[in-house]
């Protein structure tokens, strides 16, 4: 199993529009193969943090999605409306 | 819900050392009230990171953890063997 977390800063007044772009990833991405969570979170301090949590049974499942037409059309337009580039940690479960 | 996910950088040679300071936490922290999850994750690029993901129903379980004797005394032995402060953020679920 393939733990993802990415998290990205958006510019203040894109925050709505960033959730509606994450929306419809998050539907399509979620009847992929080898899917088996796909989530978007909300930091409480800083609303401008928004932060996928995802897993993947396995490194293949994760490098498919990242070709699929639906994540390579949100990525541009997620970092259009970011104030830097996502910072991605793909993990290991340890325990 | 609240999720959690406080990513420590550890130095290269103590990384058993904090799994084993880890596991006798996340033991414990899972028998605590109002806890749905807390494990433990390893970057698969960077070994020395080592991230935390929890789930807890609300922020004042969460709070109550941060008070336990096992949390308390875990802590400052993971500083001790970090490389900088943890970085700990606490999420609300969009979708």
């Amino acid at each position: 199993m393939i733990k993802v977390v990415a998290k990205f800063e958006v510019e203040s007044d894109r925050i709505d529009e960033f959730k509606q772009i994450a929306s419809e990833l998050i539907d399509k991405t979620r009847q992929e193969e080898g899917n088996i969570s796909y989530e978007l979170y909300q930091n409480n301090k800083n609303k401008q943090i928004l932060t996928f949590i995802e897993e993947w049974e396995n490194q293949k499942a994760l490098e498919t999605h990242m070709k699929t037409n639906h994540f390579r059309t949100a990525l541009p337009k997620f970092q259009k409306i970011s104030t830097a580039e996502p910072e991605i940690n793909t993990y290991t479960k340890v325990k």
